[in-house]
């Protein structure tokens, strides 16, 4: 295992390993969800843990550059402290570093206001399979100057490129944030809530859903009573971002009542502090504790066109009980950006792969994607066949060839065999 | 010239255009400002302005799948009488085409609030040089399933495919506009006042400047008074976007307010009506009649980092004097987005390209971008090299040389030979 400090550094061992013909693992902060991190027996192991400097903090013009190896939390907080605000968020922030949240091109909880990594990214540095250093620090937000280049190494797994230093496009910080979760009878009233809350709260930063099992199971799991009494079939937990003040906490509940009058939401709770907010987030950000009462499990993070949502849930649930009647499934996610987690289990283990391709099958039957955010990794990898085609694999594969013809980084990974 | 209505037809003119070994230059709108879509003497043109159906209009999802040629005002028209909005504006609406848009990756007016067209587009169908049809009609907001290809087509001028459909995101449909002028006394107020106004203004959605002499040769161009008296050297053209209600007209005006308090603003101009609005924006638009003025003339389209903005102009406006003592330059631009635009002219013919060495020389001492919005197409690509290195254009080439060997497609654009 290497664990360089410079970009050169990392070009030398890149160089060397193709000079040896080995193989490498590029490792982040381990927080990966499809096993993209994981090396085979004979992989050097390239970790980016000490390459955690920051290269430039421009405070007019709103970017952060950094080298990959720094902790997303760091990031967040450095920029933070001059006022500045790098929105991308989860549950992994303490660990994950950003060069891996880049080229996994995270997404978490608040895409619907600010988008995913990529849209975060305003110019990269890479070492390519054959050592080769490529500068790509741009910090504008626009530049049509031919091919963008740099989309081929975010979202692409550390399968074409090293990434050694990004720009991150910062905003200013919103001064505060209010939350409020509402219960609801049917899932057109969510798609009609969303919608409302798209045009209505300009500063909509989060719109989480939960049915109603995941709430109750949720909160079983964290031993707390559940909102409402667990009585609607769909909660939504959403956010807005602003500035401090009695208005935007007014705006938030009158923009509310016009809902409860339109018989689009059924019952509310509007937190009335901080604390009152985190334990309804927590109840949205509870899966450690479900899932450890749920293994052996399957997770499932999914992109489902919102029209489509309720039939499919419907059709795998229906499909998992027929086949799997003592196992559970448990729906939530980001149903904003068209995003679904399924939780589901316990299973025997010798079923699980027959889980995945269940649900991947209904995947491929709505057009959805089988890794809204997570990524392919190791683990989806026979899946994929399920959200591109033909010719999307064979130019994934053109490019893997171009880019890296020896296999030398990652391999194994993504592109189907 | 070809104007195919179908997907397949232009698969078949590419194809037998690869068999005939033939060239072609993609057509759509002809409102490119990069010279992309003049063709060579022996190209096949092929032109879209037939393929121009909407395919689907998802409006619980907020998406709109189109054949590549639909004229851009039609599609923004469209959904907005559904409620819906498509948010890509510039002064070419009535007649460019929205595959031309994504080629290009079209900026525009809005870009600070809904980004430049790559980030209103969710997928893609492109035919290939070699005629395969790649299909990536993808409609959600988050997939992360290996490579994301449709970024080797957003923005590379039709130099790696041909654009056939896009699926473009959608916004909920603002109610009003609010717009207000002001002038100011520095730069340093220029960048305060858009870090407040992005603070505070959550509707913000341009913010356009412009500098004095500008401000004074446009209204003399368009007959019109100049506003202030033109006696402030910086002047703001911002816009917000939200409900119509006369609570966002007051909080327009108090955060204008705020902003004359804090010394920020000088002077203000607030219309109260569409139409003065109007004729504020008339003046920022007036680039037409005012270059029937300055010919011969060179305009630019450069992305400057905001810190580096005012010394940047200084420089440049300097040494075009000392070395063109009758030409006068003239700027203004999205800078909220960091995009500058320059008009400078009267120039002997013959000075025309030392005029835009010598701009785009300055480009790169900022590390700048030579095309922050238009593209390279012909025009720029000499100059290509000051905005990206080596082993940029080392990739680039590949790339092209991957998916268009025998440079079928919009042949001696972009890449530097």
């Amino acid at each position: 295992m290497f664990r360089p400090r410079t970009t050169q550094e990392v070009a030398d061992i890149v160089r060397a390993c193709a000079v040896e013909q080995r193989r490498i693992t590029i490792q982040g902060g381990l927080t990966g969800l499809a096993g993209g991190a994981s090396p085979d027996a004979d992989d050097v192991v390239v970790s980016l843990e000490r390459l955690n400097q920051i290269v430039e903090f421009d405070e007019i013009g709103g970017t952060l550059t950094v080298q990959a190896g720094m902790v997303l939390q760091s990031v967040c907080e450095h920029v933070e402290n001059a006022g500045w605000y790098f929105p991308l968020d989860f549950g992994s922030r303490g660990s994950c570093q950003i060069g891996g949240n880049v080229s996994t091109n995270a997404g978490g909880n608040r895409v619907l206001r600010y988008g995913t990594a990529r849209e975060l990214v305003l110019g990269l540095e890479v070492v390519l399979p054959d050592g080769q250093i490529v500068s790509m620090l741009n910090k504008g937000l626009k530049n049509n100057t031919g091919i963008d280049l740099k989309h081929l190494f975010i979202g692409s797994e550390g399968s074409l490129g090293l990434i050694t230093k990004v720009v991150l496009r910062l905003f200013p910080k919103p001064e505060a944030r209010y939350s409020a979760l509402v219960g609801l009878e049917s899932f057109e009233q969510v798609a009609a809530l969303l919608k409302s809350a798209r045009a209505n709260l300009p500063g909509l930063s989060s719109f989480e859903v939960m049915w109603q099992d995941y709430m109750v199971a949720a909160c079983g799991a964290i031993s707390r009573e559940v909102p409402f009494n667990g009585e609607h079939p769909l909660y939504v937990l959403l956010e807005t971002e602003g500035k401090l003040s009695a208005r935007n906490e007014n705006d938030l509940q009158e923009w509310l009542e016009t809902q409860i009058e339109a018989e689009v939401v059924a019952d509310v709770i509007l937190p009335q502090s901080g604390e009152q907010a985190a334990q309804l987030w927590h109840i949205r950000d509870a899966i450690g504790e479900l899932l450890a009462g749920m293994a052996p499990y399957v997770a499932f993070d999914v992109g489902v066109p919102l029209s489509k949502t309720p039939d499919f849930i419907h059709t795998v649930r229906t499909k998992l009980k027929q086949s799997y009647p003592q196992a559970q499934s448990l729906y939530f996610g980001h149903l904003g950006d068209g995003n679904l987690h399924i939780v589901t289990g316990p299973y025997d283990e010798s079923v699980l792969i027959d889980v995945e391709a269940l649900v991947y099958d209904e995947i491929s039957a709505v057009g959805g994607s089988i890794s809204a955010e997570h990524g392919i990794g190791r683990i989806k990898k026979p899946f994929l066949f399920h959200s591109r085609n033909a010719e999307e694999l064979g130019l994934m594969r053109s490019l893997k060839q171009l880019i890296d013809p020896d296999r030398r980084f990652n391999a194994g990974r993504i592109y189907p065999d």
